[in-house]
């Protein structure tokens, strides 16, 4: 078997290759999985997209993002479930069965963590079944604590596999992400949970690095730079059964400078030396 | 009973004062604690701060900072060890009983979260007996998770209470930082255990703005600018039975540019309005 079998490179690695170039470098590089965005593919045409990775014998691993359900008012709310709808339909052209969510931050003014917590499950209510009759189940991503207030208040996996658990597997599953999970200690025991109940719906990658940029949004590091031991968060859930693509999504101004291509072949490379092996 | 009864400034909320300036200030404005740092107190003179606090009719709530425990190399953790016996002496000189410790992050290169929390314990073990000798209390303090790598690996309440739990309460206790555990849901629950147990040794707080400034560490808001529901806090805190100083403890460039006078003086008048009433 390959060592890039389950490897899987997220478009926003390498943003600055536009979708065609993407696919022909993986497809060229033996990379066999490719993560999406919305965005991207929506400007390029989601049908053509997806025809596009199908016929470079590609496939689409997850597709990001939905989420942002923690508004309050009726109005915002309809239509952030609207929107949610059309990303499950994206998913579901482009063949891949896990969407991505990142479920939203503190409405402007509140502190009630609580209460926009119990919003997401209400929404996921209303989104699981649409997406179960689609193919596509929704994959709640915990983000690091530092976006509790502006991004998404689910902050540790423990909240998003509690979360995930009130409704049926095969709707809602969880995304564990080495970036944002790597310091909590309870995350192997909660991934033995996860993976008995099917519960893993996607496994991304991206190292940890210091110091952070400003709005810490882009300080990702390419894998082996940082303080992740990747491996053995790797083994972790590979004990816990999962055995799909292995992501790596890295935001990283430095990567985004450089040429596209190099990149691509660098991140394979470090995947099989700081992951794999 | 003052409405300041129990606030307390640290010092680093108002660095642009000189000591005998706070302390002047403070004294005059009804404060009745301040929280001091080390190396202002060292350049004025340990005994002589003390004096000077002590004849203003003020109380040294807590010195920051030791810590720093996570060093591999024996060398190292002798100095580190010597450094935080004299912190302590140097709390005792101010007459406060909390030594406020910053545990430290992972030593360049490592990846071993355990391990360095685990040499967190054994320089404990040291270091408690003679905390106790000297009437101090090592306070270790939970940092947010985005400090795992470089400052202190110590990330949640739950670890902080478990490392204190491992020693007598009377040498080790922990830090209720609102700035560094707000987004965790279990901290309620825990401070009930912690306050049973008398391990609450110190209860600070700052708000949580965004977007976070780079590098992270001076991005924290005036009370009532942020996300925190900072009253609920405190009636956690009070809940669980603690009733001693309440310190604010804010790093923020823009009240760092400002009068020093003033900010605290709107330091307190925040602390009423959004902590207090």
């Amino acid at each position: 078997m390959s060592a890039l079998a389950r490897f899987s490179i997220n478009q926003m690695t390498v943003k600055q290759l536009p979708l065609p170039e993407l696919v022909a470098a993986s497809a060229r590089m033996g990379v066999p999985y490719v993560g999406l965005w919305r965005e991207p593919v929506q400007e390029y045409g989601t049908e053509a997209a997806a025809k596009l990775v199908r016929e470079a014998g590609l496939r689409v691993s997850s597709l990001c993002r939905g989420g942002f359900l923690t508004a309050v008012g009726a109005q915002e709310r309809r239509l952030a479930l609207a929107d949610n709808q059309r990303a499950v339909d994206e998913a579901a052209t482009l063949g891949t069965d896990t969407l991505v969510l990142v479920c939203g931050g503190l409405p402007e003014g509140s502190s009630d963590l609580p209460g926009a917590r119990e919003r997401i499950a209400e929404a996921l209510a209303e989104l699981g079944p649409y997406a179960l009759r689609h193919g596509v189940r929704l994959a709640i991503e915990a983000l690091h604590p530092m976006y509790a207030a502006d991004r998404c208040v689910v902050s540790t996996f423990g909240q998003a596999l509690e979360l995930a658990e009130r409704f049926p597997a095969e709707q809602v599953g969880v995304v564990v992400d080495t970036y944002h999970l790597w310091w909590d200690e309870r995350v192997p025991e909660q991934l033995v949970r996860a993976g008995a109940a099917g519960r893993i719906a996607s496994f991304q990658l991206a190292d940890w690095i210091t110091p952070l940029p400003a709005g810490v949004l882009t300080g990702r590091g390419q894998l082996g730079d940082g303080s992740i031991d990747l491996r053995a968060f790797r083994e972790s859930v590979d004990a816990a059964g999962y055995d799909g693509p292995v992501e790596v999504e890295i935001f990283n101004e430095e990567l985004w400078a450089g040429d596209g291509e190099e990149v691509l072949a660098e991140t394979a490379r470090r995947y099989v030396r700081h992951v794999l092996d």
